[in-house]
């Protein structure tokens, strides 16, 4: 949709993004009378009906108003509203998005970068004797054409597990997809249209960042660096009538690892309810919880939700199957699924199904957790040992990522990628969590690939290029 | 995007809507003037501005046009441009895509209805073994995260292969997908935007026309039946500048079989040149051609052609394995992908390389094509002796299909689908192959599952069903 390299924008879009950069720039302050249609007309040489539109389009976006038999004014500044509730700017789409490619797409010594673990955490081999023998039995599974909305043994299981973490989800709504990304892709498709708005979390996650502007949507980004997403702050924006969906990663949250308590989960999914806007779960982190309870979904608490997960976190990265369940959304994501990707191979379905069915994950899951869980507090200690002081460092709740806030006046998230990556060390530079860059003194570290000396390394590696690796303990207040 | 389901359209796409209806019913004929601005805005309790939207929507539209100082008129017929030629309307896409669901999600007794065949005419023992053998091997294959756009050693491969078929594709360019599907969808949303106009063949294969409707884009119907495209209408709805990319199933086309000629070929990519617009090639059947020389794609004419195709048709209906080499659109693609499916798992795209690699490939096709030659020749026997006189049957160039037109006063397509289903037999009803319905006198039937009893049977329970079952051969002048 989105496409920097094709000709042009429509001329009313041009002239909207001129009078934007000046409301934006003050040079039209609040209550200013904008230019009159015939004004606009003239000086952009376009008729008066495409100046409206240009208007048109600017009041949709709630940059001004019009006053009936008068004409648009500036609106007023929207002091109550959450500063980064506005639309995003599409141009960097194309350059992040290189930017991710060459961050999963190039390889380097040390992945601080993803969000995953060496193949050793996953049961690949037990994955792969199993699609062995499913293949060996059966070869059609690769000669049939792919068949509705998934595999129903494997629909089966993700109900029965569902189930136990409090969600009562239905066969006849799942659609197994290529992954989370393309479950939360489907959802978000078919409750949206181009141009509305929807809330994320900010930070997150950037290719949900990515996946809003490659769909002609606008990021509205809510704060949720502390205890989650800012309920007061999503509450300003319903109000402002500016969303039509809110993607939410409640459970461990990527990247700051935070779930959200049980008492905000019921908070966001009345707000959601009262104010009619679907609301999307990405749960891809729920089952690597550290707490000894599997965190409860938001769509455990009401069927309403679009709950979206895969198994690339807990089974097998490169297996690509993932899961959506669409409630009153089901048919139209099926549809959405069948015109995007027609449907998902049946092998690695039947596989995971095979899996889940004759037990083993429950005691594969407890093994990982455990895993990541030591990982992670080692990985943490090290950063508050070897980086300077005044780094803040997340206390995830489970997952394979840790997020830091880097002391005033260190490098940039930006730079700090940018050498790391000369010395085969990657990370997640923070800037790429939100639509502005606004969190380049964040970074995002990965603890799926074990804890060993080279990891130390590059720990300490990155803790120099901070500049002077004072082994001072962070300050009290890690969240 | 486009989610009947969801609260409601605009008030201005509502007004438009009505003006739309009486426009095409004629109650407001060519040259009559709209309602003004503020009639409009009174009847239906909007503001001016809303009012306006909507006549601008019409005027985009070709429907109405705006003279100054004088207000709006209904346009004038045109005669000249292609009938087909007007944007779809978005309603049936959930109802369609359910149909399509319907068709291939439910099982029946013959399969007359898919486009490919029984498991027996793929190498899938081969590609089993393989597979088998790689994450025997490899486990991390399943264990890795899915890296970059594709697996280098199948790129390479695909590279060589089409190269012997005249085209120069650079690995750099190609995006491994999760089948032609997908191919064609992120094609289509790098070149294009929500509202834009694409050309499609009519008929054309009816996940394409879902996909435009997914995608909200407009399908400018351009009349295939007889030679291909009918590129003197393509040049009018380009002069008429109401495009913005072609999607051209040019060899081997889904539904009627035909590969356009080598002149006309040429003729398609000078217009999209000239006209500056993006041309997305579905060459998925380009390898199971009955003459001995494979067709040369669009592609091999210009690299500016997007090359679409998969191994879906040719190696293993159920591995979802496709490509797409973008060109100059390449980076956008990738992109597209990145935030729509994140990327196509490694261990089938391994399987194919190895399968490409050490040969065996071309044997098989040569068996392929072989098998699909006779098995189409014999059921297009059968349906000249068997379907009332007045039938006409394509003369597919390769693949799957038969597009069969019925006779005047047959059945419809929709009933002799509804009756076929009841008997256990499968068709694909002609008028999914059009956004308007228009074919409701074809059906495509599907040669893919061999012949035998089953099949002759359920040829003649069609024929019955029918009408009369007259043994009359169809007339001369067949396609």
């Amino acid at each position: 949709m989105t496409a920097p390299a094709m000709s042009s924008f429509p001329l009313y879009q041009q002239i909207a993004r001129k009078l934007r950069a000046s409301i934006e720039a003050g040079t039209l302050p609040a209550g200013a009378k904008m230019p009159s249609v015939r004004t606009l007309g003239k000086d952009h040489g376009v008729s008066i009906l495409t100046a409206l539109q240009a208007l048109r389009l600017l009041e949709q976006e709630h940059l001004v108003e019009a006053r009936p038999k008068s004409g648009f004014y500036v609106a007023p500044q929207r002091d109550t509203l959450p500063a980064e509730a506005r639309p995003i700017e599409l141009a960097p789409l194309e350059d992040q998005a290189q930017t991710h490619l060459s961050i999963v797409g190039t390889p380097c010594r040390v992945r601080l970068d993803l969000a995953n673990g060496e193949a050793a955490l996953y049961p690949v081999a037990k994955l792969g004797i199993l699609m062995r023998q499913l293949i060996y039995r059966d070869p059609t599974l690769l000669g049939n054409h792919v068949r509705g909305t998934g595999h129903p043994p494997l629909k089966q299981q993700i109900v029965r597990r569902a189930f136990d973490y409090g969600c009562e989800l239905s066969p006849q709504e799942l659609v197994i997809t290529h992954g989370c990304i393309e479950s939360l892709a489907l959802a978000l498709r078919a409750v949206t249209r181009p141009g509305d708005g929807v809330a994320v979390e900010s930070p997150t996650y950037f290719v949900i960042l990515q996946m809003l502007r490659s769909l002609g949507l606008r990021a509205v980004e809510i704060s949720a660096s502390e205890r989650g997403m800012d309920l007061a702050q999503l509450k300003l924006a319903l109000k402002a009538g500016q969303l039509r969906a809110v993607i939410s990663i409640a459970n461990i949250n990527n990247p700051t690892g935070i779930t959200l308590s049980p008492e905000d989960k019921s908070r966001l999914v009345a707000l959601a309810e009262r104010y009619d806007v679907a609301l999307i779960e990405d749960d891809i982190y729920g089952d690597t919880h550290f707490d000894p309870v599997r965190p409860r979904p938001l769509r455990a608490l009401s069927d309403k939700v679009i709950l979206c997960s895969s198994f690339s976190k807990t089974l097998a990265p490169g297996i690509r199957v993932g899961w959506v369940a669409g409630g009153r959304w089901s048919s139209a994501i099926a549809s959405m699924k069948y015109s995007s990707t027609m449907g998902t191979a049946i092998y690695p379905q039947a596989a995971i199904a095979e899996f889940l069915r004759t037990g083993g994950y429950d005691a594969h899951l407890r093994k990982l957790r455990h895993t990541l869980h030591k990982q992670m507090t080692r990985m943490r200690d090290a950063i508050i040992r070897h980086f300077p002081a005044g780094t803040v460092a997340s206390n995830p709740s489970g997952g394979y990522v840790l997020w830091i806030r880097l002391p005033a006046g260190s490098l940039s998230s930006r730079r700090l990628f940018e050498q790391a990556r000369r010395e085969g060390i990657g990370i997640a530079p923070g800037y790429l969590f939100a639509a502005g860059g606004q969190f380049d003194d964040c970074i995002r570290l990965n603890a799926g690939f074990g804890w060993n000396k080279d990891v130390e390394h590059a720990i300490q590696t990155l803790a120099g290029m901070l500049g002077k690796p004072w082994p001072i303990r962070c300050p009290a207040e890690d969240w």
